[in-house]
């Protein structure tokens, strides 16, 4: 069946020109318009009908939130919403919050206020009553990669869990025993499920005999170097044998102090990480991860945005997991020694 | 002098409140009014008065279109503004264009539409005539990281042919004298400069006794496998001893071709980067590259953007350049063999 491509090859012109013409959004010149007609009828194209119906709104303009544009994980989600938002020819307005609670109030104030079609909220840290609250007064958002408690709009998060179970068998069936969990607090729902399904991969394997470490903070560069120099300063004998760095800009910080501290991945400890968009590929050694879908949670998030009526939500909300995947690169090799519960309980 | 952030911590509130309640765009219960007012006076500070001169504004809003937020250069770019307009206590809407010119215009419209008080505008190809006349009729903008040809709006830029000059300097110091330039076509100015200064700087050290080929092409990843591939492909004996990637995009597409055709650098070839925002100090090997002030880049960009006076620009517009610095790490060697330019010029 012909797309939205197709048709604007054929009439010599842009995707974006043949979307905002069938939506009603943009003049164009008649002979522009004959091509486009003539380009229809001949390839028996049917519009794409979620653009269609979204631009029954008012704008054909797409909000998303977002925290921290310059990090690569939020920097690629947003790029696939972007890209998407242009096949159906809307137009998307980015507002990053710097994961600071107070502009993202004011920018769903902003939101509001405006004449957005429809809100993707991203946060990054935990959630709050007026966080949800404000949230819940939109006619039309969508949740992508972390929950914010209490509200109403569907949510789209990749599958933390089994992302977590995955690193903690891969580590388990490497030999290690005692490892290290960095990031993730508790009170966010990625962090919750990243640890949950890494201690059942762990346990799966390894049965009740390891021990895990957590170093508990925010999905930051900063805060993975200082994991980084705590395991640093950590006798060599009690150190953890890997560590679990569950975001890219985590494993940046640490892999930089491990480097630093003259710590070799994998010969004196294995590391695996989690998001891998950054080009985690090219590293020395490169590294070992599980990656998220980024660009299908942007896609489908903005889908699942144009599919919403305008009216009160369902309870409990949807909530729709994507696949994770591990790919196996060469930062996890065997423990550099045995696992000795006494010896490694000592210091704690 | 006492700051924004000092009488934030004083009143115990945010930066954004102090700012956002001093240019009037935020009602405040009268306690925390009276916290903030007392603080001002017993620290005596005097508000940012570019902040409260663009404050005058309609909306406290600023616009800024990039070409692809999911690159890092100009994803820390619009982190970097994001930063500055939070400390200005103004909110910033982001569009991003992929890059492509019907995308650019349908945005630059929705801006002039709607009720930013200032646009920061970045492209990431070559001028159009549509382009500069939509950008000159905007009140107030300012243009950043690569021209637009014949537009009245101020504009910043990385000092392009420094960095050209300062890479090519290297290369020939290192004794390279046959040497590959990826990226930058001639149309665009950061491309032309770079170019430019980079042949500016190899003939300074070897004189006319050099040999620079050239890959044209946008500064994008798929660009940078291309040129790797092409590299890859000539006789060990004709190819060039050292390649310089002008953009992280191309220079991780080129590490990615060189890893899987198994020509190691810098033994076999050396390499020097561009932009340095990617984590290049972690890759195998850590990358010798030429560091644009991405930073100095957005927070000047808003600055400039908040003294502009809505009124015919003048002209010609004000060009300013911001320096670049050479890092050196470990991508750089001397040349596999000597030049012989008889040897070298077959092929060509």
């Amino acid at each position: 069946m012909a797309n939205l491509q197709d048709v604007a090859t054929a009439a010599g012109v842009s995707k974006t020109t043949v979307s905002r013409y069938l939506n009603g959004s943009l003049e164009l010149p008649e002979r522009t318009a004959t091509l486009i007609d003539t380009a229809i009828r001949a390839l028996d194209y049917t519009p794409n009908p979620h653009a269609r119906r979204l631009s029954l709104g008012r704008s054909d303009t797409i909000a998303l939130i977002v925290p921290d544009i310059s990090s690569p994980f939020f920097a690629a989600l947003v790029g696939a919403v972007e890209a998407e938002a242009s096949d159906m020819g809307l137009a998307l307005a980015l507002y990053a919050t710097l994961n600071c609670p107070e502009r993202e109030l004011s920018y769903l104030d902003l939101v509001r206020k405006g004449h957005a079609d429809g809100l993707i909220f991203i946060t990054n840290h935990a959630s709050s009553p007026d966080l949800s609250a404000k949230i819940n007064s939109l006619p039309r958002c969508v949740v992508v990669d972390e929950n914010v408690l209490d509200t109403h709009a569907p949510k789209i998060f990749c599958d933390n869990r089994q992302g977590g179970w995955l690193a903690g068998r891969h580590l388990a069936r490497a030999g290690h025993r005692h490892v290290l969990f960095v990031g993730g607090v508790d009170q966010m729902v990625s962090g919750e499920r990243r640890y949950a399904g890494f201690v059942a991969g762990m346990t799966e394997v390894a049965g009740a005999d390891l021990r895990i470490d957590r170093s508990c903070g925010p999905y930051t560069t900063e805060a993975g170097r200082a994991a980084g120099r705590a395991f640093a300063a950590q006798s060599p004998d009690l150190r953890p044998t890997a560590i679990f760095a569950t975001s890219d800009e985590l494993l940046i910080g640490l892999y930089e102090v491990l480097g630093q501290s003259g710590i070799r991945v994998p010969d004196q400890v294995s590391v695996i990480g989690f998001d891998d968009v950054g080009p985690l590929h090219l590293f020395a050694p490169a590294v070992t991860a599980v990656r998220q879908p980024v660009r299908e949670l942007g896609q489908r998030a903005l889908r699942l945005l144009t599919r919403i009526d305008p009216q009160p939500a369902e309870k409990p909300p949807s909530e729709e997991l994507l696949p994770v995947t591990l790919i196996e690169r060469n930062s996890v090799a065997p423990p550099i020694r045995p696992f000795n519960r006494n010896a490694n309980s000592e210091e704690s």
